[in-house]
């Protein structure tokens, strides 16, 4: 059985012991810790409802490789309807976790590997494939997590990597054995590395020659000789270290830094050594996919943002306001325009060489572009409907105390019908939707800044013939002689 | 063979003997109108691409009710890809045309009577269905161009069809003889009238008990007696009238008052006929059919416009600017959304009763809304590319006048080696699709003005569900007592 | 001397003794605890500015009514240049303490009393401007820092005072005694309570002869007995408790509930007791001087926030990218239009009948719906400017970690120039301005929430007069007869 | 008296034999043209006006150049009164024009000239101002209309004037003669230039010591030998030729190319010749001065739009529906932006060395900034609240006819009490008000283009001195050492 339980996972976690430091201290059983395990449950949601019979539907899926039922989070994306039940998974999970449950990212870079490993092979008569597909095949027989590794620490932006006053900014080869390579630097905001079993490693941009050093791709599990966990701390911490006023009672996010201290990679685990012409196309195949998966995930999220939104408004006894309605119609267009996007994205994939489908990048692009700007729109209507108290409501625990908790239970009641401890627990759900910052900054930044989706979408676009269509209604002849037909 | 050539459309209408003024003059020839020929000119690329071998793909499909090929404009949308194909078959034939080609309103609302005459009859055992489809089954072996009678006047709009003082602001029945029902009333905006052969009228909004003789649906050609088209003025005319200063050489748009004087319907072309229940259904599938066909035509239109842009940066000498790109990249990301959420609101169909497939209602919504107001941002973006000569250039008659021709060759010059007469003539075409007013007020109010598609996306939109998916993640416990799993 | 030093200033606080709990605890010395006292510094800046030789150019004024310099906080508005001044000085404020200072709100709240209790007075013979101007002068020969109570627990939204289930859900007169008034009811969203001296209370809408006993003005210090305080908690409180990562390195802000449970007022403290048709007048002069406040105050945290994307854009090596500029701009003109229209408020006031000058209020609530909406996408601006690392940065501890101290030092590096501490407190400065939500949300509901700015500006507008223009230059007779001029 | 009636207007245009040409025709009575005279009769209003007890008010000040009353457009700005009422004039004239009146082109040129003529000959020791004094001493004493010539027509934009393949693109001195200068170039979007008696010649941009020539300021009446202007067609001119269908039933606008075909240009009436680090100072002051004169001229036509907004959703029986006031709101909360910040700007003036008032230029390109996209969404909002009716409404012809205007007076009727000509007047005025290309392309260009605004709003804004209110507060030490205070 390829599947794994609940508790299969979290018993495969245990036995890993990852370098962890959070907030300045050496921590050992790290998916223990408060600022932990919100995201551990999260994940395991994908185990949960591998498992139940509706969920299945869409979390599991066929895999050529292994002739089996696999987590659809580590099979490729073999055809247009892959991609489709990819979204609509990926928006079921959110729509049950409000926040991040990691393994897209995992996905996403193995599908981008097994599209470029297969040209880097055609090319160079390596056999890149070869090894990934073997290293995929563990990772599907035992259903494991994988976290990708593709943003860099960068230093100076404005400089190539081999251009940095500190060779290190991005991640490179420092060394070659005959045991495998030797590799140095850090990636940052990387969701949820201390949920996954294992992290698969690419570089963040294009390279040119001198960048090849730069040009890696490889495999290796997260408790590996060097890697360093650093925990980046983010918003509403205290809520969990104190657990109370969570807002999200079950699940939240987290994303260290993780540092690669000299660590070595066996050969059979580098699926790209030095071929750095690829590494754009690896990062460009990653990142369409990431932003189609940012879609069906940040509509699901959307969900819960209508649904808090329509709940506090009738909590508030307002939920028959026109502009209520007004408001809430201008978020479910956003998210509407974002998971239909990524649905289109599916219909235009197109199959690369390898077999596996590279979804249509101007649409998911766009979409990306819409959860940057007018996702953050959608946010700030939320915060606009419920009300001041996403600011600064007294904390569960005035609403416990023996001295002023009926004065908390009488002055935060809402409408007669709804009890003050629901109507608070929303404010705080809503609060955590609105101002995690692990959760919004993923909304503008996650998968690329709006900045790469915009250059992204214009190469992408094919500005020659969109002219000749104007020139051709204008009545302009075409360049080199005779008349438009 | 029942696919037309240009031609025989052109020669069919020249058959037809339609009452029409324009101007407050009776008109006789009404297609070689210069006011008119243009949108003639724009249906007859309908069936010059249908015989074209690529065009053919998209514009061409199979009619289970004849047997044979016939042109998508009349067919029945029988599956997903029907529906994806309609949106890419608009989306090809605007890039060419620049402009309105109609025929989309007539495959609407035949697609709308053929699932709600289903329903009509399977609620009262009329035999509508049977009526339509014999009619259908007519227009496909005709290739006939149909329109959609849907907009009525409307005079005081906060008053029910059978509240407004004259009785006849709504198109209603005034009476029934053994040889059909005498109709009377007007439909406003009705694009295109007079190059199509045949109207196909229905109720413009849902109707209560008291509204009953307004519930009515019928096919009536566009020369039957008693019908009147009144030709609706807009911008930019006299260039027509002049033939210069087109902007767009070979199309164009009307939109005339289309006037039913007392006309008698036979019976066998009535499809809806007092079942008022019934009135709300019809007009709602036409308009999500008609949002969906919106987003094809109009992201086609959007590359025109995004060429356009393109090529004036070119001419003018600043195609390399970064705000440029900028701005391209923003008109783009809207007539992509707008195009990804019609494929999407494809591939989300559902199967009617009667067979045929309904799009979803609110993706195909979400994509009109951003027509409605994002796409108008996209017109600005490309006059604030443009530049003030979209305001007010020198005509073509300057131009070519001996005394000061040479100054407007010499003063109206771009880059070097673009010629003048070009400059002009994309200049042309930008005020054309920026200001020629029954283009653009289309974006905004065609297939309902923007607070019908608001409504429509939120009545589609179950808040109930994404209210308790909030309240779950707050740990509410759900009304009825017990913890939420 | 009536200005008192920032030592003057502490001092008086704590000889208070007020009520107040802080996440369920009784605390004594409320001004030392690291929640609080960021804001006390805050509000020590505005004694600190009177003294400076620039700061006092604009922070003091003088008192017609002690006859000599008062904080400008206490002064009435007697002239378009106060009320110009008002603006300056609260953006110069704002740019030295990057967050609330809080005695805006009382600052309004006395100029707005001036300006009713006239009026009552005049109508009912009463004394309140009297009583009021006695204590206004106590506030200015002391200095005082004042908070206003306006906002109500409000309970449902749907009804009115009077008809809500609990009576004091709006605070309101329990008791009428021949010492005074008794009181009941709890303000919400009280900023910086616990750095004031004094509370100047008001009703929070206009209200109807049911509602009589709501419509009480009183002012009360802030330890009187039957008064208790509650923190209200926001984002980033650890941070504080734990003194490290602080964003902001001196200055906060806290906004708790303060309850009255049933505080006994003096009947020279009563400035209005059920004078119901003044409650509306109240909290609009009220309103409409806090909208004309937050413009001042929030263009120049608009200032930081502007500086604060330049200094990171510099700090990641991208200062130079068009995009940034681009992104700079919109932050600019958002802040100027909230700035403008401000000023423009100040020189389009009237003089009221109390010889108080009334700021325009479409003006000020035009300033106040750009920071409703636009400020937001200011600051998402910021971060999308900054990057991904405002979202999960690693702590100072983690800096300071002997074991990891240098991968933090090394990892963390931006251009080479930049120590790598400075931009982490840069981010961590970008963090708090972006994500400390009683900050953020008093953006959108603090002065009241975008639709009351909505509903006001509405009020505010003659359409009647705008549309006799129209009629005009269409051609329109105007209603009873005769021709337009 | 230095007031000129209306009549004395007309005729002094009268004695005037401009060199003109309309669509490729020679042209003699060019001010009755129909096309030219409804210009005409707004430029009058500014006259008619200046007779009116309350437009005198608004209308005239005190010349102390010639030491008596002078129209203001002909006045110079002598303090921010002067400046405030300035806007408040242009915001009344456009109230009741609805369109251009465009000698506000003419007063920001002269005011400009008068700032930077000073400082030339503070440099140069020239006599420029003297010179220019002496001419706007003749302006004022005949209370002339002066048209600017600012917009060169450019050519290749990525080339500097003396860079371009034709000289001439950018106007400049071909020859100097003991007479005086012989000037060559063209100026395009000259608002109204055939309304007025002069033309006030400026460049239209900074120039380096190789663009020499082209710096040069002159003025010279508008019937000068080698003066040409050629009309330069727009949208809805048929209406005009017709004197049918106009929307705004007395005014209009127009903006011709006018060529300078080797004028000849008396010493005493030029003004800069070659000192060319003084070109961009000069286009700078004016660019500033007349996008404040945009803010003040297009809130008022907003007015107008508003107005028509409203009275339109009556006639149709919408004008209580919540969305209706909810789109008035974003009409007006737009308008007023624009119009406050430029009171603003004036506000925020300084004192220039000439002792002419300058604006502050980043409030008043803030302004620009609205007017240049927000205000295209007034537009926008005007049309989606009016209706589909604005694109393609039957002609007053129709109307009149005999034969079918009984149809078109029943079917054309919205609510029972209003004429069904007076709702077809409105549509009219609408279609105009959102459909005239000179009217709408000046929002987005007039004033140069939005980039020319975003730039100089980058220019004005001081990032460094904001970088260090970020720094302070984040705890970063300044440069060169030093805790910060």
């Amino acid at each position: 059985m390829t599947l794994k339980t609940v508790e299969q996972y979290y018993e495969s976690l245990r036995q890993m012991n990852p370098t962890a430091y959070i907030l300045g201290e050496r921590v050992t059983s790290a998916i223990d810790h408060p600022l932990i395990r919100g995201q551990v449950a999260a994940v395991a949601q994908t185990y949960a409802l591998a498992q139940d019979p509706e969920g299945k539907k869409l979390l599991v899926g066929e895999s050529k490789l292994i002739g089996g039922e696999v987590s659809r989070f580590v099979k490729l994306y073999e055809s247009v309807d892959d991609l489709l039940t990819k979204v609509k998974m990926l928006k079921l999970l959110s729509q049950r976790v409000g926040t991040c449950y990691m393994r897209c990212t995992g996905m996403d870079a193995l599908n981008a590997t097994a599209v470029v490993t297969y040209e880097v092979d055609r090319k160079y008569g390596t056999n890149y494939q070869e090894r990934f597909l073997k290293y995929l095949k563990y990772v599907q027989e035992n259903d494991l997590v994988v976290w990708s590794g593709v943003t860099d620490v960068k230093g100076d932006r404005s400089l190539r990597p081999s251009a940095q006053t500190d060779p290190d900014m991005y991640l490179h080869i420092v060394d070659k054995t005959k045991d495998g390579i030797i590799v140095r630097g850090a990636k940052i905001h990387q969701s949820g590395s201390l949920c996954a079993h294992e992290g698969l490693i690419m570089p963040s941009r294009e390279m040119k020659e001198g960048d090849k050093d730069y040009a890696v791709c490889f495999a290796m599990p997260g408790d590996a000789k060097g890697i360093i966990h650093v925990y980046g701390r983010g918003t509403l911490e205290e809520r969990a270290m104190e657990e109370t006023d969570l807002g999200n009672i079950e699940f939240s996010k987290f994303c260290p830094l993780v540092i690669y201290d000299n660590v070595l990679v066996p050969w059979d685990r580098v699926f790209l050594c030095g071929e750095y012409e690829f590494a754009g196309q690896l990062v460009r195949a990653f990142s369409s996919y990431h932003r189609h998966s940012h879609g069906g995930c940040k509509s699901g999220v959307g969900d819960v943002l209508i649904g808090a939104a329509a709940a506090i408004a009738e909590y508030n006894g307002v939920a028959d306001a026109s502009h209520i309605n007004a408001k809430l119609v201008e978020m479910i267009r956003t998210c509407q325009a974002m998971y239909g996007c990524c649905l289109a994205a599916s219909v235009e994939a197109n199959k690369s060489n390898s077999g596996v489908y590279l979804v249509d990048s101007a649409l998911a692009n766009t979409a990306k572009l819409y959860e940057g700007r007018e996702y953050h729109e959608v946010l700030r209507l939320l915060v606009e409907i419920a009300g001041g108290l996403v600011a600064d409501m007294p904390s569960e625990k005035d609403l416990r105390s023996p001295e002023i908790g009926h004065f908390i239970e009488k002055y935060l009641k809402g409408t007669a019908d709804v009890p003050t401890e629901e109507r608070m627990r929303m404010f705080r759900l809503i609060e955590k939707l609105t101002f995690e910052t692990r959760d919004i900054v993923s909304n503008i930044h996650g998968g690329g800044s709006p900045e790469a989706h915009r250059m992204t979408l214009l190469r992408d676009t094919d500005l020659e013939t969109k002219k000749e269509l104007a020139k051709r209604l204008a009545g302009i002849k075409e360049k080199g002689g005779g008349e438009n037909k």
